[in-house]
């Protein structure tokens, strides 16, 4: 798996957004088995319809701002057609050929002049192109560049489990764009400490947003040799995660989660049958808990991870006070 | 896969009920791939949830009436005990075990005494201790012996197709309990026979039916190596052979249908990963309209192999009179 | 509602492609009740996940290409805040808003340039400003410019059944965007007179497409008081219809359906709660039929209403030859 | 609502089991609003088919043993036409009537003599027609009488929000029959007690449970307006609770939920449409973290109520050391 960003920050202006490609095989586009879920449905997440029909993820998941999937989707088939006419010597375009592209997004319309419709197609082709493997960028970058979380300010965040030998070895990582949650909710390690920094909130000069407004995505991925139906079982232990964080689905709130396997390599081949591998569903349980536990450390990367960030309308939004949980946590015993 | 009938007609009583039994590996309790849908759910097919989870599909598929859904799923619990016990050995229950039983139902209380309660654990024993391969019995058997389809007699049917060589071999079976639908829209190889033969209505010394009560349950198997989630695929695809003649999944139907593979045994063992085939999607769809095609002659089948029965409050439904059935498909230049 | 067509055909170059509106109530972006149901996903349509989770669809159903559903989609946003402010007086942006339209897809490379993105924004606002009550277009216009449907050349159709008084008298109507299905199952009436008519084939001058490939969007309007499930009811018995023509949905078919109904306006009022009317499930039946019968009716009308064209590399689809169409039907004394 | 218990417990004998009913009308037939869903489907709830399809919960919720749904489905049907018969005045039978009902389970065999099958239809009557409204029995009771929780003795547990009158002040109870867990993962009020309490472990006489079997049956009552699809989003945050406990949804598990409403009554009336509330799904995330809430505290009190018991093969599972977990959450500077 690789990962990349794409991100707009500009001037004075109120340009703050940007575009996070995960992909799951690089630049080669066959299929991952993969699994979809909502927590809470007001997002949007596309490819899903076929996620669902066919269990493959072909190609990246994208992950941007709510009013920019449209481009980023489309772009996303600009740069697949051009990789499979030159990686792939698909020199004619009579091998008709379509492709549904997976695009998440999040609301960044407190910081970020959302409207303006500031992401086209080459900051797509550039964090696309860029991707790499190895540390995956966290905090307010990509797609995460003007997430809120928490009231703190938010964006990309990253953990990864690895299981024991006996349990197979394998790794679970999970990558967040965390842009959800009220303040009073927060909690780190069991403590809501969330309840003990009422300080920090954010600056609006705009009405204050709607409480438990904004959304976030995951993505699970896993070497573990899952079956589609088995990925979905593991998209559905990520609100568990959300969970221990204070999240709760709130109504307004995108919460759309995808886990992918990249085991069972070439399963979209031409010949009749493929040979794959399973894991026993009776093996399956400590990766439902390694998506848990990855899914709440992952959210409090993206928190500890974040910077205080100024945008659209001077709206100021405050980085977790990290010294100020971790007294909290200590007075808890928990440290 | 064997099947296997308990029919159960006493004299002149109202007793028109039985036990339709499907076993996808006989008594052997590996579980098979599976996958279900449901058109219209008003009815039950228990296991559900478990199918849905985990892929799996453990024993048999059991169907019978409505009412009798409950005793025929704890015998078949106290059966799966009894086979654990003796074929595999398990002398203690020490090796805490639980099943959760697939039993699906349709209502024949138009001609059996449903509310009698009738169905006991020996007669679920019998079905399933019978069971055989081979040509499955057809007509006013098993669970279908009181059905009623179209305003003829119904009951059981079953329908195979087998794809070519190229296509993989591979075989779709279909049974169906056929127990729906209104006799106007009855249609046959395309024609809307119903609409041309308004005799041969049932006879009820009671109130009339709803229109377009009662309900189908479908089971399809195949040969070929499918994963559950294209099992399931399998199963979207039944409401599309129950239309062709003329059934729409009326509001007070319960019309559940359930596919599952003989291929990939062994998918429940403990060992960390199993080796499995996967058909590949590409080349799903000749299945797909073979399970189109098997449902809609299994349900002809069914008409076509009942017989005229008086059952309850005297109630008669009478056979579909094939003859006019065959001078109506001549007269459309049909066959 | 209403519904409006963009249209793209430029001189002998390959454009012929276009975007279709449906508009539940206009310009009024109050939420109307809706459903949603895929028979097989190789297709997109965006904004489902939210229509699933609330129940509600808001705004305009598009349907255009399958490239441009991301320009269509961003489109569509900036014309709702084009319309919130002009048309609801919403000044200014503090009102945090986000929006998911509902946007589909049908693939028209074989006559028209795909990859040559050729749908723009200004398209998108035509089609929406453009719309209005009455007779909706038919044949090859909007979405369905370049649409082949069994081998003949498809299009947009359109059909509706209205119940009787008794019934409630209530409406409902059925949009396709037809691009779907082999020659050889193509059944009118139950008489399959694809196998009848063997020419007319499209002249390709490049690879034939896939067998089956392609896709067809179903919209079903009713202003009957659904409920967001009863109308998942109605959106899950258009395969039904779809059966009826030869369709079966496809490896390669995006068969995808929405249904919406036009009664219980206001239901996304700020207040905490809202009075609705609810059609009784047990008068919901003939809606069902309803709807697999306008679904067959559409699905003839597009193809009774589409012309020959010539597109991209020459490529030529010819239209249903309708006498030869007749003809075949009065030979099975069907008419 | 009201509820019921029945529970059999008999001499050194190993029967120690029960069934739980709990009826969202009392004996009132008329059916609620209702949604369910499935957090790990090892487990079996009736009914839910006809749910998903109608949104209609008819009668009782039971909950028994794994082995015992059968016995208890039919019984309740037994119960029904019986209430039909007496309270309704449906002298005949001849209105041709079909039911149901919704019987959900958790494993018991550690304790119980499961395959014994010791639970009748008049326990299930029993616990019908003492059903009263009040104070629901927590512990060791009815279908909760063997449960083991997190390694402690676990069994009923109930809670409940009420909403300030500016949320409408509706309220949200929820019921548990707990019986899944590892001791390592017991969280109380954030704080992981279970690490802490290290003995006090089961003495099992046979082979150790699978870590993590078992499971959790839900359900959630409100008086809230909510429809069908919000109820549905209700039952889909129970997760959530179970989450802030340590529970996380093991493969072995019946993690099962289910959500009514007894609001709006008399919507499975026979005329043509019926006046409805909804409460505003903008409104609705109140309820979202009252179903969060109420059931973290709903297993923590069946912990809490529990007490020690000795069962089959002399088992014994101990209640939770109360005084242990204060003075674990006062070390924690929790309470």
């Amino acid at each position: 798996m690789i990962s990349g960003e794409g991100k707009l920050i500009r001037g004075q202006g109120p340009v703050r957004t940007g575009v996070t490609a995960v992909l799951p095989r690089g630049r080669d586009l066959d299929p991952a088995f993969a699994g979809w879920y909502s927590l809470n449905g007001n997002g949007e997440m596309t490819g899903t319809i076929w996620i669902e029909e066919s269990g493959f993820l072909q190609g990246p998941v994208m992950i941007t701002n709510t009013n920019s999937v449209g481009v980023v989707r489309d772009a996303v088939i600009e740069w697949a057609i051009e990789i499979l006419k030159t990686d792939q010597n698909l020199s004619s375009i009579d091998d008709y050929y379509w492709y549904l592209p997976v695009v998440a997004e999040t609301y960044d319309g407190y910081l970020n002049d959302i409207n303006g419709f500031h992401v086209k197609p080459n900051h797509v082709f550039s964090a696309l192109d860029t991707a790499k493997s190895g540390a995956v960028l966290e905090g307010c970058v990509g797609g995460g560049t003007s997430m809120i979380c928490h009231e703190f300010k938010g964006g990309i965040g990253t953990s990864s489990r690895q299981l024991s030998e006996q349990q197979g070895g394998y790794t679970v990582g999970v990558l967040v764009q965390a842009n959800y949650g009220e303040r009073e909710r927060l909690t780190i390690a069991g403590i809501q400490v969330g309840k003990e920094i009422t300080d920090f909130l954010p600056d609006y000069h705009t009405d204050k947003p709607e409480q438990g407004s904004s959304s976030i995505i995951v993505v699970v991925a896993t070497d573990a040799p899952l079956l589609p139906h088995q990925l979905k079982r593991i998209a559905r232990r990520v609100p568990m995660g959300i969970a221990r964080v204070g999240g709760f689905g709130a109504n307004s709130s995108g919460d759309i989660f995808i886990a992918f396997s990249t085991a069972n390599s070439g399963v979209a081949n031409k010949s009749l049958n493929t040979d794959l591998q399973m894991l026993s569903n009776d093996r399956i349980s400590p990766l439902f808990s390694a998506t848990i536990e990855a899914t709440e450390e992952a959210i409090i990367n993206a928190l500890f991870s974040a910077e205080t960030m100024t945008g659209i309308y001077r709206n100021t939004v405050y980085a977790l006070p990290q010294e100020r949980v971790l007294d909290i946590l200590k007075r808890h015993n928990i440290i």
